[in-house]
């Protein structure tokens, strides 16, 4: 496996040229554009590290499914389905265009912005830092690192330049959707996407994710198996932004990416993986950590069809 | 297993009153609304049946992933991405409120009709005609039935209504994505639409793309492997139409519907599902057909997340 | 004249039942459904006046076109229409739904709220305070009124509702087409629509529109003849929302209307007209008043057609 | 008059360069770009013609009011109503792009390709030849004109190439709105758009529209007042496809343009304009001409504002 890595990396390598780092966000254009790092972790137990494995980043959209999970673990699968709905919008991830009839949560899925921000709503917490609080306790749980915290440089650039997120929440209260203060909304919402991981805390969410709930290392369920084939299963149609089908298609892995150029994929019953190579293609996707996917999941038969 | 199919056509009769028949093809309208099928066929070679297995109907967009299947078939893999795309699209599947930007192939898919229609231009044959044998004759291995053939009242029905999909192929023509004429197109798109099947036939077409391309009775490799994650992959992410999200939420496995009541849903390495069941919500999925296969999934624990 | 008036008021009382008060605004739902008022200021210098005339509304859109005008009178008409167009766009006025290609200037009219949320921007004036100082003594001037004011209580329900507003804003400001703090330029638009009025009000400065910007009682030009024909214009096309079209084809005078029930309209060379009447259809035109609209064009041959 | 018209010409012949020809119907790629020509008939019963006012080309899009007419004067203004609506759409005349609920007749313009199309349908006539004689009639009586005759190159080339217009057609049969055979109804379309004029029939058709139905040269009314003023007023609003604002703004004047390089311009009581010049923005409308008509309106103060 670490040889096939390896290998990976190399033949990966060029792709990081094709790209380019997410600018829309200031702080994010200062990355380097060639990091490429993967961890693996296979259902044995073992890890596998190579390249820019250690490079911490924010997760940015990768921290989706931890807002879907703690809403699900808050309020329940029929609370959540009541403000967000799971079908692909066939958007952009930061698209508005919203007709006034598509305004319901059942077009609203919580791997776009505007989902994600309508969630941030359902987590319990009697003040907003303690929602954050919360969250950030459960992404130290799932990535088993107790050290996890908010990168604020990242997230002042974020509170700086996030119209379009504010918009969104805006749209959200104009329509009934949520009820809170748009700026205490936004704000959990920024400080979420500024949490610090690397590959090794994103390849171990994806670890717990695979096997149903479980830290096998330890025997402990750490959620149930229910919730983890909704986020697995949403992850599949709409974790990689509007390029879902065509990863599904190439790859056939759970997964989802964020801007700051990391991608987490699950193999359900087999093994975690976390990636970091920040340059993105047009629709936000990490471009060598997506090839990187594809050339694995080719060697190993990893596809889920 | 056959106890189980038992139970679940007994708990899901009463989806069948919720639903209405399609009644944009008034052929299909005759159809007996409380019928409700189910035909699984398991890994190890055994079928079981159960209600109205045996009552044919017309595969409808069921036969969209043997469309795409035998354009990949026939002009391979690059080709048919350069026409189509496999993104979801966000809207019904009958959609042509097409913007000038989305209608190149990219955001096309061959699950809508759109797609399909045109896919039949990539279908090798010197005339439609040889085109349709073609298909039909997949369409007949695939099923493992010999005698598979049009119901002509439906294609009739089909021909003399489908405006929308003339409106469609024509959007296609005059956007230089298809250059036949549109009446040859859409009369193989009817002919392929109103093929009649029941059942088993939809369970041994699973079977087959579940088995990865071998039909596992005879050890006969029927199509390669690659192609079968393909299918399996986009009929996840597009396959129950705009409602694709939910299901692979709720149900977890690849499947395809069609407006006449047939749902064909593959549990890769496991087993083939056919099911029957004419009474639709209203995306165009068969209620007790989607509930059946809820139920199947939760109580096997089938679920591919 | 005073005769005519005393009639179509009559006739168009019924009309007063169709419609429904703006709810949106909390504070519009307390108006008097049944009120109806009509102002008539002839180029002859006369005034006629009938009904409820003289109870005061909030302008709400009809303060768009003097938006428009203290912007072009301000930076002159390349840089307003280098910021907004002045197509007609298809859509209700807050609609939000525009496609990333549709937010160029081009595509965003000042008759709906994004086009005069960006052009607030553009008024002169040290603060929003000093801007606001501005755009209401251009009101003085144009209905002749000194002591025209803010109604506190509508401005107040509009700040605290006006989410929508908040949306549009935030868009356009992650667009860069502007660049304030968005609270300042909402509460700037939401005291614009906020100023009070009765019918003469309107009539005045309908009538200083409709000769060509000069003050006929007086002799004195208040505005340049060439911003009396863009607003004039603009009004024909966008006055009336999405019923503009209809409008033109019926009455067939530049008008704008507004959700607390007034109309402003303008015959040109021959008369200003105000109305109030606050039951609105569907599509936020005052019911009664384009009733009276009509029936006056019809009987005085006013259509520019 | 002949000298304003002519220095104009000098003034306008520049941006004949700007434009390009229309390419989507071949046979008009095949114009002189640099011809320019304006015929003007003024009130007083006078015509002055410059330039390349004698040449021939298509109606084109210039023949809608015509169809609109017809329509009218056919089956009242009430059944034209129901069918199609009179607000601008905010999209090209050719778009598609309607959603399902857009697909009523309220949005679907007589000036766009979808509502010219569907009002082709009623025209009184047993036979669509009946009912292209019928349109070619009072297209002569109109233009004064009773050699009035078809450009059959064009009318062929464009029934060869026009899948867009077959498209919408057969969406409007799909949606209910048309019931007719669609080759039989794009068929009358293609032949009104290649009926062949010059800049004199265009300014007969003008002086027409302008003087409220009466042909003052013989007395004889033509149509009814009632008529021009929808006319006139639809022109206003979206004679321009989505030009038409920023020509009310710019021009004011009631318009007509094609893609064959004609514009038909109404000055209600003034005076009728025909112009040609092939050369066409991006939004399909003649660039010279245009130009052409913003000086003319300001030499001689022609906006109806």
């Amino acid at each position: 496996m670490q040889e096939l890595l390896e290998k990976i990396i190399k033949d990966c390598q060029p792709y990081t040229e094709e790209g380019r780092l997410a600018n829309y966000i200031p702080e994010l254009a200062k990355a380097n554009k060639n990091a490429l790092g993967i961890c693996v972790m296979s259902d044995e137990g073992r890890t596998f590290c190579v390249g820019d494995y250690a490079v911490g980043f924010t997760m940015q959209s990768v921290v989706k499914p931890l807002i879907l999970l703690l809403a699900l673990l808050d309020k329940g699968v029929e609370q959540v389905c009541s403000l967000v709905g799971v079908e692909a919008t066939g958007k952009p991830f930061d698209a508005f265009n919203y007709s006034d009839q598509a305004l319901t949560g059942a077009h609203i899925n919580p791997m776009v912005n505007t989902g994600a921000i309508a969630l941030c709503t359902l987590i319990n917490g009697a003040t907003y830092e303690e929602k954050f609080e919360r969250l950030l306790s459960l992404a130290k749980r799932m990535t088993g690192n107790p050290n996890l915290s908010l990168d604020t440089s990242v997230y002042l650039s974020e509170k700086a330049t996030g119209h379009k997120n504010r918009a969104l929440a805006y749209m959200l209260k104009a329509y009934g959707m949520i009820h809170e203060e748009v700026e205490d909304v936004v704000d959990l919402y920024f400080r979420a996407c500024s949490i610090k991981v690397d590959c090794k805390d994103l390849a171990n969410i994806a670890r717990i994710l695979a096997d149903q709930g479980v830290d096998r290392k330890t025997g402990e369920r750490i959620i149930e198996a229910e919730y983890t084939r909704y986020i697995n299963a949403i992850m599949t149609t709409s974790g990689m932004y509007d390029g879902s089908g065509e990863f599904a298609f190439n790859v056939g892995i759970p997964a989802k990416s964020g801007v700051g150029g990391g991608i987490m994929a699950v193999v359900p019953r087999r093994m975690g993986i976390g990636i970091y190579a920040p340059a993105l293609d047009k629709k936000g996707n990490s471009v060598a950590g997506r090839k990187a996917l594809e050339l694995l999941s080719k060697q190993l038969g990893l596809s889920i069809f």
